[in-house]
């Protein structure tokens, strides 16, 4: 059976708006002043609407779930990290030592690690547990400077997979979805798309990454350059432009992001990675962004960019650039505290405190 | 025995530049990019240093002290509530309903109220527990549009009341203080302080508060460049200074301030007024503010004001506008989440991950 994009895109209600208005009424009933609580209100308001009730509850089921792959472009000088780093990283993740498993450990979020398209065996490793490799589709990519990163089949497989994920984590109980990443090179594949769908100038959507110097930046550039290119004429047709430009970790990161809106179940975006999938996500189903909140924003100056396409003002803004799901590990206590004041502050009339008219 | 602010300032010692300095020593071996978690690792080097050890503890023992008073110029239409609501809103704390006792629950932290000068000897409301007045000043205050707020007796004892509450809260195994505020009114002789000691316009530190009309924002502006004018000449006399244009819950908090730092314990700096204080208590003893963090950025420019006097870059920025210690009580958390990941993440070496020359 063919992927039908558009019965996908079909199948996705919006949140409960009566759920978000009620919220947004208590919240005016609530002993402060009427917008006291900034921006938190409005964040109140959206847990309400995407559980469906007015008080929310705290999500205590959230999962990162980090997208792990390589990148042929990693390669060409790209990053200032070798490939091999990937592989390792996800051996950290798997042993509970990388700063995603720490922070959501703070956080109160579980950590789930799906290698799409690492360059490795594990076989130098001693191997990984089975399901880190469930959905793998292939090792590493194609050079996206001068070629498709991946076959339009393994593009599907990897989008499929991304659904699949999300639907297995909704049904053992997640309450709340959080993207992650982890690729040496991938903000490469990120800045194309990104420039490709913000019909962004390549210069201002190629970032420093993992820190690289002036001579990688310009690498970095053209490739992206070569790379957008060739993916333009691609725009109306979303797996053929991940197949192009990205790779499966991108590619399942996206069939995630739609999938979590089917399911009806919020997902909080990480970093820039997160924000080029959600522009993706949002060509194929234009209703999904409304079950998406912005945890940060990025130093990469794509993550900007495809923040401000998509309408979605972050919550911090502490110049990380990590990836992995670490900003949105980080801003999930301020989904909680806001469900909290919805659910237990007292209401002016409950405490017998005078409103601004009393 | 006189207060001897003088002696109080050199008591005072910086926090443990060698537990920062191996703390960001540390952050370049963690399995991450160096630099890569932004803020959060300038962060983790000062818990590190106000805790004198690296890796650092994550905080349990946080406590929200909120000043409590009204302020007689509240009576003069600077407002938006009636001042009535100062003594409502502390037995709204009392009884766990309010902002504050909500995300400090969420945070992990204590909330203590105390009374240096409400309006009420709460006959009407049946009481209150002890130790919420047992540090009471006085009743409201003279209108600063016009008078001293108090005399310069009631001054030193509220400073000293702060003291007091700072010493006590530590020797009861605080290990992070938060300073809190609730008073309406509270942000007229906090826009005073602020344009004495920034030598900043009026215009530019008065704002809405708990967001009043044109009228009264210029009925406000007008009480605060009269007190202004009569504070200038006091600003070498940070007593008298208190004295002429705040009140005895400033004037506590301002105590408290300083008397954290002689008991080298952290404090996380709320909103507008926590900042007007800070600068007050920055005036007496410069090393203090090597103690304090400071949470969120409010919506009142006043706070921007004393931000940038301080050289303080705070965490947060949601637009709150409420005090109490609500937007310190939400940035816990990251304070918490930067000294796991300290203690928590692996190192290149521990992990066999490749650093950037591997």
């Amino acid at each position: 059976m063919p992927l039908d994009l558009t019965a996908i895109a079909e199948s996705i209600a919006m949140p409960d708006e009566a759920a978000g208005e009620a919220a947004r009424r208590r919240q005016m009933r609530l002993t402060k002043p009427a917008g006291a609580l900034g921006r938190l209100e409005e964040v109140s308001a959206w847990v309400a609407a995407v559980q469906g009730q007015c008080p929310p509850r705290d999500f205590t089921q959230a999962v990162v779930v980090v997208f792990a792959g390589d990148h042929g472009i990693a390669r060409e000088g790209v990053s200032a990290y070798p490939p091999e780093v990937t592989a390792q990283m996800v051996l950290n993740f798997v042993a509970g030592g990388a700063a995603i498993n720490v922070l959501a450990r703070q956080a109160g979020a579980r950590v789930r690690v799906v290698d799409m398209s690492v360059d490795t065996d594990y076989s130098d490793f001693g191997g990984v547990p089975a399901d880190v490799v469930e959905y793998k589709v292939r090792r590493s990519t194609g050079v996206i400077g001068r070629e498709p990163a991946m076959s339009l089949d393994e593009a599907e497989a990897a989008f499929v997979a991304g659904m699949a994920i999300a639907d297995d984590e909704v049904d053992r109980g997640a309450d709340l979805l959080i993207t992650g990443d982890m690729g040496i090179g991938n903000t490469t594949p990120t800045a194309a798309l990104v420039a490709i769908l913000t019909r962004s100038e390549i210069v201002n959507v190629v970032g420093r990454g993992t820190g690289i110097d002036d001579a990688a930046w310009m690498l970095k550039c053209a490739a992206v350059r070569d790379a957008a290119r060739r993916g333009r004429p691609l725009k109306a047709d979303p797996i053929a432009l991940l197949a192009e430009v990205t790779g499966p970790d991108l590619a399942a990161m996206t069939g995630f992001l739609v999938q979590a809106a089917v399911r009806r179940t919020p997902v909080l975006l990480d970093g820039v990675v997160s924000g080029a999938c959600a522009l993706v996500a949002h060509r194929i189903a234009h209703h999904a962004k409304h079950w998406w909140a912005a945890s940060h924003r990025s130093t990469e100056p794509a993550h900007t960019a495809s923040l401000a396409r998509l309408g979605l003002e972050p919550l911090l803004d502490l110049e990380l650039r990590l990836g992995e799901g670490t900003g949105a590990a980080l801003a999930l206590p301020l989904l909680n505290a806001a469900a909290a004041t919805l659910r237990e502050m007292a209401t002016f009339d409950e405490a017998g405190v005078s409103d601004r008219d009393g």
